[in-house]
This record gives structure tokens, sequence and C-alpha cells, in this order.
């Protein structure tokens, strides 16, 4: 079953969360649930739910319910999570190396390959027996190693730079950790986690509950 | 200057942001910007820019653009980010460990008062100066201290315990950053990262690039 390719990113944005929800339903032993009792566990509408799946051709049988496990197998496919991706990380310091130990637990089919770092103390370290290496060796990796996906954790003065050697290194995806937005050009998937825009948008949400 | 209350959850996404660019247009010392100029930083259309600050009451005057100092200042102040927040983190593994740090050098006004985790390495230590308590005595030190934001960095399986804890414990905000969706009732802001949801998106996108 393929996307027709025209699915809406907000769409997109909540496959994740459908699947991790369909994980916890397949743990309980659970083979099929409906829109309504898919809707009561997650929050969207169960019209919602029908509307997003159907985008997919639909998975579910009118009167029967969702089969769960299909359902996750195939929104893992569409997410592409069917396939392995091999990913490096740049900046290694507390947040890369939680990155590269959640990684290693939680993400069958990414696999860091390799850590980059310009601080001589952590060059040459294993991390989840992964070795730091000098990032002036960067372009020199990524031109011997076809390379998935770039993590960018450094801080945000070399982001920018990083990023122009990655995208020159042909890798097909940038997961940007840096607190600022990137210029990769059209032709790489970006995805950026903002912490700081995280936490100010908590700081409003503290000032304006009801 | 107030708001009224009704702005929408997607402009309150977006102050954020312009409020790091405003920031870097401080640091190049330029004092106005135009909303066209604004747009091709930060790449929402002008038209959009000046309704989003228009909720605000207007920041900016017709034909001179907008006062940059004055726009971030307010936006920080929309935000609630003139006043200190006193938060603890529970989990203290490399992410927990980040955000100590990540905080200590980015967010003044968020502080970092204590840290715990139920691993008897970990206990004890200090963490960029924050000591490791044993989360066995996070409801009594939240009885004696009032704190305004929780920061969940355990895993999984006590992850909704912890935010049971943190509520009763009458934190305003949580930060989560285990990969699940808390319940947290009505009257607390709670702000998720989902550091999978975006993993899987960004191989979606991947796998999508035209």
């Amino acid at each position: 079953m393929k996307d027709n390719g025209k699915i809406s990113k907000a769409v997109i944005k909540r496959l994740p969360r459908y699947r991790r929800y369909l994980e916890e339903l397949m743990k309980k032993d659970i083979d099929r649930i409906s829109s309504n009792d898919l809707s009561k566990l997650i929050g969207y509408t169960a019209s919602q739910i029908r509307q997003d799946l159907n985008n997919f051709g639909g998975f579910g049988q009118q009167g029967y319910g969702y089969n769960i496990k299909g359902l996750y197998t195939q929104i893992g496919n569409i997410l592409g999570l069917d396939q392995e991706y091999k990913m490096i990380i740049v900046g290694c310091g507390n947040l890369g190396q939680a990155l590269a130990n959640y990684t290693h637990y939680y993400k069958a089919g990414f696999i860091v390959c390799g850590m980059f770092d310009i601080n001589p103390r952590l060059i040459g370290l294993r991390i989840n027996d992964i070795e730091v290496m000098d990032s002036n060796t960067l372009e020199a990796y990524l031109e011997e190693n076809q390379i998935d996906i770039g993590i960018i954790c450094t801080n945000k003065d070399s982001a920018q730079e990083i990023a122009n050697k990655l995208v020159l290194g042909r890798v097909k995806g940038i997961w940007n950790f840096a607190p600022m937005d990137l210029d990769v050009g059209d032709n790489i998937a970006l995805e950026n986690v903002h912490l700081s825009d995280s936490l100010h948008s908590l700081a409003y949400h503290i000032n304006h509950m009801e």
C-alpha cells in the first residue's frame, strides 16, 4: 500500500503518534480497535482518525475496526521504518552522547556509525561503542561512507558550517538540535528540535492556564 | 501591552521563533526591520507576520517597520520570560545531564534547583553544581520547595508515576522527554519533546523528497 505523495504535513506529523499508541496496544495483546476507542486513547476525534488513515487507502473494515498489527506495520512502512538509516552525530557534548545512547536503545534501524567533535578531550573516546572522531575529518569520512542522516548537536556558531559539510557529503536528511534555523536547500530533509522554543512555549502556557 | 487571552496556539508556537530571529538582529546592531525583510529572514509571509504581531496590539509603525528591541522584549514578556522559573530534572541520564547544562548556558531565568534519579551510582553526584537526589525524596522535596517546572527524563515506565508526583507537588508545568503522552489533568501546562516522533518524521521526509 503506497501513499499518493499528496498527504498533508499535518497528517504525516500525526503518524508517529498513531504508531506509538498502536505499539502499546500490541504489547497488551490487543488485536483490533475501533476508531472510537482509538479516539479515546489518542485524543484525536474518531472522524479525524478515519480521515487520516483513509489517506493511505484505509486499513480498517467497517464494523470490525482496525487491525492493530497491520496498521502498525503499514504506518511504519509509510514512515520508512522498514529500512535502515546510517547516522552520524556531530557535537558530542551531553546531548550528542544522550542521542547516541537513546538511539541505541530505542531506534532499531537508526544506526549511529560515527561521532565527531572538535574537543581534543573527546576525540578518541568511545561512546556507546562508537569512536569520537575529529570534526576536521568529517568531509573525508563522508566521502568514503554513505551516510543517510547527520545529527547536529554543536553550538549555534558552527551549526551552519557543519550543515554545509553534511550537504556536500550527500546526506539525505539533517536532524538539527542547534538552536537556530539552518539553510540546507530543497533537496535535503530537515527536522529541527528547538528545545528553547519548546521551553518558551511551556512558560507561556504556565502563565495562561485557566 | 497584554494579550487578550484569545491568541491561537499556532501563533504562540511561532513567537519563540520570532524572538530568536530578533535576538540575532539585535546582535548585529540592527534597530528596525520591515515585515517584508523579516519575512525574507524567517520564512513566513509578510502578511502572516503582520497578522501574528497585530495579535498583541501591534508593535510596528506603518512605513517605519518594527522596533526590534521593543518587539523582542515584548514577545519575551508575553511568553513570560521576564520571570524566573524554578525547575527540577527527574532522570539524570545523558539527556537529563544535557538539559542541566543546556539550561545553564542558554536559559537565563530557567533555574535548575534539583535533580533526581533512582540510580545509586548517580545519587549524591553534582552535575553542573546541582546535587542529584534520590527520587524517593521527590515528594518531600516538592512539599518544602515551590517548583514551577518539572522536567521528566526518565524512561517510559516511570514517567506517568513521576508526573503524578509532580502534579501533587504543585508544579505549574511539565516538560516531558519520555516517549509517551502523559495524563496531567487540565491545570498543568504540558510540553512534550518526542524525539522518536521527530526522527520518524525525518525518515518519512527522506523517502519523500522531490
